[in-house]
């Protein structure tokens, strides 16, 4: 693979033009130069995505270069941090360039959209996989974790829950919708969009906080484990994406991943705000339930589903069967 | 995979042990956080490597992991940049607990002897590979790219090369050396050690460096487009590794990568405190050749041979058949 040629034409050249103003020196010598503002700390993650693994291996490269950024925007999202740059490493089995035109376009589409700047990586020759490190700021101390929730904290979705795995199902075979479902659940789970919007809010009002890549139950149980606590949640207020209430298919919403909404929790003295303020940037949250002491617990009408002892209560519950 | 115990198990914990003063929070949340000292700038780099392309597959996980670490910090050696953290993605087959065990034992190693810090990343099921993004600091513009070198200056390596070229030779049996000789170069080409014991030299005397990872050919090459200038190197003075010196090897000197050696420039004016700086540190240090003005030219006793032509005027000269 003649390996700098076609990094200079899809993404060195590119990543030149969108220098933001963090980018001391980019792409093009053995490491960059990121200049951080004074009063900030640096917020890293790192994902990486692999074929049939993290996505089918038909995706649209388009596709998957949107979706690995999105991921690691997501990680930055909700820690409140606003995302800076990112370095990319690319393997694939040949050095395609049709693949590389493409994928090329939907990185740069994302990176756009998320206001995040490329400053180096590597492309090698491999099994097709992305990894992605992406890094952002907060101004000290003013970012939020999974360990800040207080009993009487109240619990938050983002959005709806549960169109990425519906999507997946689809792709596999497993379930069939409409047309307008299939393309809307398809969308969901190759094109995740991280909330860049919810950052001022998460680092307002957000006790604690984590992006919904594995799935409600498994994510929320992250932040009752590192925060120390329980959680009771209402499945009445689940939003549930449209695809599954008419299907029955609920656990897509509470075991789903890949939807890349944001879990937080919120103090009571700061809900009213909270909800002024959502209301001002016309954003929709969902309250679905409360911190408590101990226990992870479900509410379903009259039952009371026991969620600590692990995902095994869910299965046969509807029609799960992922 | 249960990547949660695992993680657990071989890094996280140890993550948490091994914190260093840059790390406001580490491993075990969506991303990590770093203070950075307010008069430093941040430098970044990332490479992946992956079986059989960047290392055989049956070299030992220790290695592998050691090896990971090792390429990157050197990127951060040849900007002159101290290091700082790194993250880390591994995606393996299964999850062969083994494997796990000796690749941290061989990641910390390298982390402890390089003074770098763990802070987060993910592990993944998939094809054997790994990648590292390292960060260092610098303190403003204090930093050295490939783009400095100016006519006049001398052009330095660090050490011997050739050694993990041959290495690999042996281990695709395409070589025999004695017992001695194969015991050094498949080391070399496993537990390649950055120059860490370089970074003030360079910092304080280098107008231009670069890693030499695809071969000092290759490399120096890179110095010469970024710096806009040429170059004469001599023959007699580039330090080939003993083995390639008794069987007439000598092109792995001059286009073998792995060596992990660094490759740098000086302006005349700072000769001679740059070699006062080194002998007090006891290194050594090999001047091979001048930039000049334009043209890329080995001299070999009284033939001058054209490098600028590409690697191919190499191929035949000696016994070079990689």
């Amino acid at each position: 693979m003649r390996e700098f040629s076609l990094i200079e034409k899809y993404f060195s050249s590119q990543t030149r033009q969108r220098k933001n103003n963090h980018t001391a020196l980019g792409i093009g010598d053995d490491a960059a130069i990121i200049n951080v503002p004074a009063d900030q700390q640096l917020v890293v993650t790192m994902d990486t995505l692999i074929a049939n693994v993290h996505f089918p291996a038909e995706t649209s490269p388009h596709d998957i270069a949107y979706k690995s950024l999105a991921v690691n925007v997501s990680d930055l999202v909700a820690m409140a941090a606003t995302p800076a740059y990112f370095l990319l490493s690319l393997s694939m089995p040949a050095a395609d360039e049709s693949f590389m035109k493409a994928f090329s376009a939907g990185l740069f589409e994302a990176a756009d959209k998320f206001n995040i700047a490329l400053v180096g990586g590597d492309t090698c020759k491999g099994p097709l996989s992305i990894s992605i490190q992406a890094s952002g700021f907060v101004t000290e101390n003013n970012y939020v974790t999974r360990s800040g929730a207080s009993i009487g904290d109240k619990i938050f979705v983002s959005g709806q829950l549960g169109a990425a795995a519906l999507g997946l199902a689809i792709i596999q075979q497993k379930i069939n919708l409409t047309d307008a479902q299939t393309t809307h659940c398809v969308n969901a789970l190759n094109r995740p969009e991280p909330r860049v919007d919810l950052i001022d809010l998460l680092k307002k009002f957000a006790s604690s906080a984590i992006d919904l890549s594995d799935g409600l139950v498994g994510d929320l149980g992250h932040i009752l484990t590192s925060s120390d606590v329980g959680a009771v949640i209402d499945r009445n207020k689940i939003p549930a994406c449209l695809g599954l209430q008419v299907h029955g298919l609920f656990e897509y919403a509470l075991t789903g991943g890949d939807d890349y909404q944001i879990l937080f929790t919120v103090a009571d003295d700061d809900l009213t705000n909270l909800i002024i303020a959502a209301g001002q940037l016309g954003l929709e949250l969902f309250e679905i339930g409360e911190i408590v002491d101990q226990g992870y617990v479900l509410l379903d009408q009259d039952k009371s589903i026991d969620l600590a002892i692990g995902y095994s209560t869910l299965r046969g519950f509807d029609h799960f069967d992922a």
